[in-house]
């Protein structure tokens, strides 16, 4: 029997990793298995170091597996990685989210006025007008997606009999409140020994999306960056509309009075008449400002000559700060959400690279900015957030955001676009 | 404490014996509580074999008890009855639903895109305008109702204030993603040794309906048919409307190109104008067709001179097939929904006796087709199920049906019916 | 480990006790954690007695925590005191609800056609148009509650973009369908003993509400009185509105042909055109009647020197009967809802002072009886509740309010206010 399954494991996982990871050695991996509705595993508790495997003997590291009681968290599973430097917790059962990160004196993560890490199942998306996903929202990285990951309001869809039908689509869409059905441990027995927490979350109805999100975050013992490297498969027979947002969130201490987002720029519009008024800064932070309405804006992002986007978000003293890396062509839209409200309504900032940007899916597709996945195939989309310890890390990812730049003048827009 | 709960027990058992099963010996059957909200019981994990109770000791058979775990599935308990013959797999958490019956190369059921036993924590039948039933839908078997069982849409009911209002109706109604709330497995001691798994879905409601369903799937050890029991209480102090339709779906290897239908038809009906367009192939089957739209027909079917209905679905060679036998008074609406769409959409016929016919309970109530049971009062539903292995065994079924067809020419309509 | 955990604990229950339960004496109270988001902890089944602290060796008194198990209750958490007179069975997972409290032939509760005790989880309080909250309604106490406590219907709010958006409220709020995410057992270990079953309960969203309730129920040894002593507390930024009726629900042998329901009154309305017509009874109660559609009464009540108000409920012998007790600062509105519908449908009136009467929060606020929360403040709601066994105690009670009711004449409209 466990030959059996170590057996179909390592067909699936080399497969997986083949598609998935191919920079990553793909002999021999350690596995454990967290959560499985093929093989129905859901474990409890549990815990690996670097001393179990034998390896990375100065790197201290771990992965914990532990779940949550109480109240609305009754059963919440929570992997978390400390890789030796960072500490970053999985959230399986919410879509493999990520709670938070913590390096040194830096956490990646916000002071959400929702405290707990609710379950799913305490969830209505159709509350408040269609904004119950804000209920359990205090993630630092929240998948938006996968049929829509916008707006709430009215679309259109094919229903049972073939018609046009109406449906109302609710804020951020389903993926961030499917518990994970399968989730796996895997870490590399060869340099860089690189630890991934991989999880399925099934995003599947009948005359509905039939698509599946292989959740993949990773780093490495002693790193100071984390991986996101996430396949998105149609596993319908028509081609299928999809929407992936990548919500990261932050809160002090890389958000404060005078942090700055940096970000390589072909064009800049605001979002709507409120973020229009304040365009001209909409690089910098304020204070934590009792009454601040959210202002967001929407931005074309220029790559470097590999194709690829940095950003940066740093703090006013420039010492502390994270940079998002990632191929334009997988995420050729970037949101920034400033929200920098009173702290007890949730001061933050999200930057949120995306396949599009967060109107609702009608004017998503409007505008072209809905991609669609053959059947049978998958969208890759892979992310790098790097610490940022000290003013030398700021300074050259600064420099390299300046090259990208380079002489571009970006479109600065003062008007919102005419969604209508 | 244990005297006390076995003569309760009983006495409950024998009453219900009396009505539900007058055919089945009484006297002292096995009974195991598997989960009960009166004892406060829910076992997890249990297993009984013939062995067990000393009987049947040429046939071998058992009833296990297990329960799901991994992501949406997580809790979802299960009852396999393995006669010998056929392995049933019965959903006490889905309102008692039938996931799936396999008898050799036979399996009755479907491959939906929905891959999970979905927990009902996790499905809002409100989602996707009324259509979140669809989320959870992969059953073999899957009853619709209570309070209404046919399509979403709006229907008035009286709320707490006396007045006329307005409510939501969503898909196919409650009752399957209701957890059972007891749940027995009875083993008659006495031949035929028929081995029941029976369980109570209560659709309660303050100023709603109080009906209460209690299933009871049974089969005889070595037999290749399986009985549905079913006894629909009204606890309330009103005549209750009530609608029930047993959604029974069949994939390959019954279904495939060149499958046939065969129902003993008084009148044939297409549901809507797609339905009509093919009438005339109403009981012929197209292999997988990417792009299918359902079409639903509407039978008012014949009777044997015992009131029985009998209809069967075989495969192309008619060599595989399924009969399902009920009497007509219980039953007098069949439904036949066509979704020969592609493999990875969902390749499906449902076969569905009802108390009438899917559409909206205010179109059901237009045509008389709701009926109401009276205060105190239960409604009783027998259905058996036969998995046909051979020609032999399609063939004798053809000429019984042939005969309640007899020299009755059947009406067939070519434009749907006026619902508005 | 655990001393740091008693050190903090006894603080926070120190600051509690200070502000919530300033009469009772602070000293090393006995503590047991039975829920706690923040400790990670959830306790399925524990027992304490008065032998077991030593103390109170002539009132043998306890206090249980069990679990519910089977269908959908399965999963709810029971705690049960018994002082040694009374049974108070609360439900910490609705919301810190009653489900009923006996004493001698007196119980304190109603026969809801609901029969199990519903887990939030299969709850969705947008079904039915709104009414969703009553499919699990069968407590004797159920707050109603917070951000919203009345009738379901549209209302406004601020939505995430500063805009005034529409909203549909449901019935009686939210507050009885969430979890509490910390349940504490506290006992004075000085006299009077106090036993308390103390749980906090979070209303919070971002771009929503930041409610907090610690609900804390509690008793004296051998007394025939329960006490709520709440603290509702808004941890947003702004003044925040709230609302909560405390629906406090009896059926026999309190609610009988002729029981009597008396109160100190300014002034009583009839809720609407169907209570008007019967206002001058309203006071009396019918047996059980088949068709009866819901009077409520909306009562301005009168208070004691002491600013509190007594409000009385007795079976028509005036023999057996309730007192409800509370500083009418605090809940300067009373709702009487008469239900005496058949019993199958639930026989049933509701005594419940709130901050309001149970309209929709529009209609609410029009009158200016939505009150707010100031940011970082509590509002503390106490109510004490008497069970009166015999006709002294009663005769006693109705002298008391006569006393309050004095010379004044209440004003009794018989129209229904406008509230349009």
């Amino acid at each position: 029997m466990m030959r059996k399954i170590n057996l179909s494991l390592l067909i699936t996982l080399n497969l997986t990793l083949l598609t998935a990871c191919a920079s990553t050695p793909s002999a021999e991996p350690y596995i454990k298995i967290l959560t499985s509705d093929k093989q129905n595993v859901h474990v409890d508790a549990w815990r690996i170091t670097n001393a179990d495997l034998g390896i990375t003997p100065d790197i201290p590291w771990s992965v914990t597996k532990t779940t949550l009681r109480g109240g609305e968290q009754e059963g919440v599973d929570i992997i978390t990685i400390n890789n030796g430097k960072m500490k970053i917790v999985v959230i399986p059962t919410r879509g493999m989210g990520v709670h938070t990160v913590k390096s040194g004196d830096i956490t990646l993560g916000w002071n959400s006025p929702v405290k707990q890490v609710i379950h799913p199942k305490f969830i209505n998306l159709h509350d408040r007008g269609g904004l119950g996903w804000l209920k359990g929202f205090n993630e630092w990285m929240c998948r938006c997606g996968l049929e829509s990951a916008g707006h709430p309001g009215e679309d259109q869809f094919i229903n049972n009999t073939g018609d046009t039908a109406k449906m109302n689509l609710t804020l951020h869409g389903k993926i961030a409140n499917i518990p994970a059905s399968q989730v796996h441990v895997i870490i590399d027995k060869k340099p860089p020994y690189r630890i991934h927490v991989r999880g399925r979350v099934d995003e599947r109805m009948f005359f509905g999306p039939k698509l599946e999100l292989w959740a993949d975050i990773s780093t490495t013992p002693g790193s100071n960056t984390l991986r996101f490297d996430d396949l998105v498969t149609n596993h319908g027979h028509f081609p299928q509309e999809m929407q992936l947002i990548y919500h990261a969130n932050y809160g002090p201490p890389i958000l404060e009075k005078g942090s700055k987002f940096i970000a390589p720029t072909k064009r800049l519009t605001p979002f709507n008449a409120n973020a229009a008024k304040a365009v001209a800064t909409a690089d910098t932070y304020l204070a934590p400002t009792p009454g601040f309405v959210e202002q967001v804006y929407c931005y074309y992002p220029l790559a470097d000559k590999d194709g690829r986007v940095t950003v940066m978000l740093h703090n006013a003293a420039a010492d502390k700060g994270i940079a998002m890396s990632y191929p334009i062509s997988q995420l050729p839209y970037l949101t920034q959400w400033k929200n920098t409200a009173a702290t007890k309504t949730g001061y933050v900032t999200g930057i949120e690279p995306g396949t599009g940007f967060p109107y609702n899916r009608k004017v998503e597709r409007k505008f072209n900015r809905v991609p669609k996945v053959e059947p049978g195939k998958a969208k890759r989309f892979t992310l790098d957030v790097s610490i940022l310890h000290g003013k030398d890390a700021i300074n050259s990812t600064a420099k390299k955001i300046a090259a990208i730049q380079g002489n571009t003048k970006p479109q600065i827009d003062t008007v919102p676009p005419d969604i209508d």
